[in-house]
């Protein structure tokens, strides 16, 4: 079954709203067994829209709208979806009584009772988070048509309830993706350690390079889960093989979910003394779900003041090194660790750097980072240098990477890890300035 | 001028990274004045990529790629462009040498070559982050293509130096657009009181839902900048006149930037005081260039120790009303603004909440969050109730959502608002469960 997507809004034309929900749609198909061959943006135009659908039914089976199902005027996709399929619009009295019920007894204006006015005979999507429900239809020609909401989270919810267990029922293969994700690597590096594994048909074995991490992913395609995942599994053990320990996980979500399942099964607790990262490693480590059993204190101290009154750092180190130095980002990182209340073991992170755009010195410019772990017997400290060849990564890249850094500095000591990657092969590392350095406590 | 984007992934088409070049190069267009009617997204397949690039050259002047510029086996567009194009691949000795100065002296392997192999006689657009270089080429029959590497820090930064003012001098007329933002009103309302706004032609206005927020685009066309701007500008006072204060800012980046901006202004200080939003509030207020100047000191308790111990919150008030509670938030917030060090006025926040998906119970049920605002003589509180119509929004969307509702705090505050948004008319709100109260200092 092929299927293509046809995200509609004028919003992402312009740029003002990037397409979260191709993503998501694009992974529900995938694990479907669904050949997503097409993926396109129309503005809130119903010409054009229509002109979209008109030649979506020609090439593929599937054709999946997201947006402009809300109840505003512009919101023209159930209309245009409806004349494309040739049906026609009536009232779903049951999507009726959930706008009623979502407004709590208010009355519900014409507006918003637009959203219940569904293409005959379709199947209907229960939004669970907001008022415009989905549905899917199937035209004359046997092709089908799913219409979803756009708001990412609405739209997520309903992929999981709705269009799921619609799709598993009509697809034919399955196609599972494994992806073995990895920190402190360039993809080119990882590309060239990765030759022969990447030319194979199936499996196939792809990187690509995120914002500050390489992914390799396998991908398998078979008649059912059980044989696809076979076909993945020695792919993905050769790809573990030979980058080592910079692969953090395997079909994991991130980096800090790895950390945080490390720690709590380790019964394990983290704190947290950030200045340049702002607060962002501990954002990370509470985005994970149960984070609280393993993080429960952290502080931000740009302020020298809040770093000697909050973290105990002795105003000599900072009069003497500076706020942005290896033996500041020490004493913060055995700080926070003393910040760790009741009985167990404990680590304590300190970050302290310069993440720009303004700040920078030629002695400590904008890019440098000092990044320290502390577990009560040992502090290492790694030194995040500016980017060389491209200079001038931004503010909020320099502030994703350094708390990965600390991320990664966490996991090595968790998992007993060399506290810097061993290198596959002595070849020259993407990342020359970082270095990792064990000092015994001061 | 009529263009086209066709992005380059087979990850973009599985749903394993999110489209977010196009929405970059969109805005770009945008700016530019360049009419962008298609985007698209082809998987790295050389087949379906040339006929993409061919259909795109017949009925666009202008087609911009994104991504498969890398180093690796998979990345196909120059080979598949120069082809497209008619032209031969050649090598650029300038990108060569900025590639042997990226790898500072390392040898540049054949595939890492490969990226300055360029069409002949295009013009090279400078990749100051990374290898790859962009470009673009006229063809033969008049039409241009940019190609463009995938990684969005590279890419952003080549729309800024190089793309931009190539186009600059190509585009007949601009679009200029223009955003207002509103925080605390969902779309169906706020389109509800632009009636008859949003159905003019020139210049346009459309609402919009973003995760937590609604915006409003006005677009008008003239032949230059000044003129489309003087279009907007009646549209906007008349927007900001209907929707009142939950009118944030215009052309702002985003709400914590007009909280710093705000706070910078007036010369005063914010510490922050966080239970489920877990460093979020502090990293957005950080994501701000500058804030170091108002934002100094954070901490983040979940611990009732470290709420004692770094906060002085009673523990009488975490006993009598628990760690979520109204009583427990303004504590959190008195003691937050305790910890500003040195002269000056400053404010405090404290928020406590539970953000799920576990730790929920029938009296404080996942969605429960208090958020507290103490400046030294007064404190004010609201409580985020669990949404109703649309039960279980997530942890990210609650943990989001709070952090706003603290930001939005903050402006009101800060700008003498009414501390709840004024409504404009008695008609019901979206938002039934959020309230604010004032409470004398306890």
């Amino acid at each position: 079954m092929h299927a293509e997507i046809i995200s509609v809004g004028t919003e992402l034309l312009l740029g003002h709203t990037v397409n979260t929900d191709a993503a998501l749609v694009a992974r529900e198909l995938a694990a479907a067994g669904v050949d997503l061959l097409f993926s396109s943006v129309v503005g809130d135009n119903p010409e054009r829209l229509r002109a979209a659908l008109d030649q979506a039914l020609k090439r593929s089976d599937l054709v999946v709208t997201t947006g402009g199902l809300g109840p505003t005027d512009d919101d023209l996709t159930r209309e245009t979806v409806a004349r494309a399929a040739g049906l026609r619009l009536t009232l779903h009295e049951e999507s009726l009584r959930r706008l009623e019920h979502f407004f709590q007894g208010r009355p519900v204006d014409d507006l918003q009772r637009r959203q219940a006015m569904l293409p005959e005979g379709c199947t209907v999507f229960v939004n669970e988070l907001g008022t415009a429900p989905g549905c899917a239809v199937v035209t004359a020609a046997g092709r089908t048509i799913i219409m979803l909401p756009g708001p990412p989270s609405e739209l997520e919810r309903m992929l999981r309830t709705g269009v799921a267990p619609y799709l598993e029922a009509r697809s034919g293969g399955v196609i599972h993706s494994c992806m073995v994700r990895t920190f402190g690597m360039g993809e080119g590096r990882v590309a060239a350690l990765l030759a022969g594994l990447t030319d194979q048909a199936n499996p196939t074995a792809a990187t690509y390079a995120t914002e500050n991490e390489t992914f390799v992913r396998v991908t398998a395609k078979a008649a059912d889960r059980v044989e696809a995942a076979a076909l993945c599994r020695p792919v993905v053990d050769a790809i573990r093989e030979r980058l080592g320990d910079v692969v953090y996980g395997v079909d994991v979500p991130n980096l800090e979910h790895v950390v945080v399942a490390e720690l709590i099964a380790r019964r394990m607790r983290l704190t947290t003394a950030e200045s340049c990262t702002g607060g962002l490693l501990a954002k990370r480590l509470t985005d994970v779900p149960g984070a609280s059993a393993v993080f429960r204190t952290g502080v931000i101290t740009y302020a020298n003041e809040a770093k000697m009154r909050l973290l105990g750092v002795p105003e000599a180190i900072l009069a003497e090194h500076g706020a942005v130095s290896e033996a500041t980002a020490k004493a913060m990182a055995e700080g926070a660790r003393r910040l760790l209340e009741g009985p167990g073991e404990g680590l304590g992170v300190g970050i302290t750097g310069v993440a720009g755009p303004g700040g920078g010195t030629p002695e400590k410019p904008v890019g440098l980072v000092y990044i320290a772990l502390s577990d009560g017997q040992e502090t290492w400290t790694r030194v995040m240098s500016p980017p060389s060849g491209g200079a001038g990564r931004d503010r909020a890249w320099l502030r994703l990477h350094a708390s990965s850094h600390a991320l990664d500095l966490v996991r090595r000591r968790l998992l007993g890890l060399p506290m810097q990657r061993v290198r596959p092969n002595p070849a020259p590392d993407y990342a020359p300035g970082t270095e990792t350095r064990a000092t015994s406590r001061g």
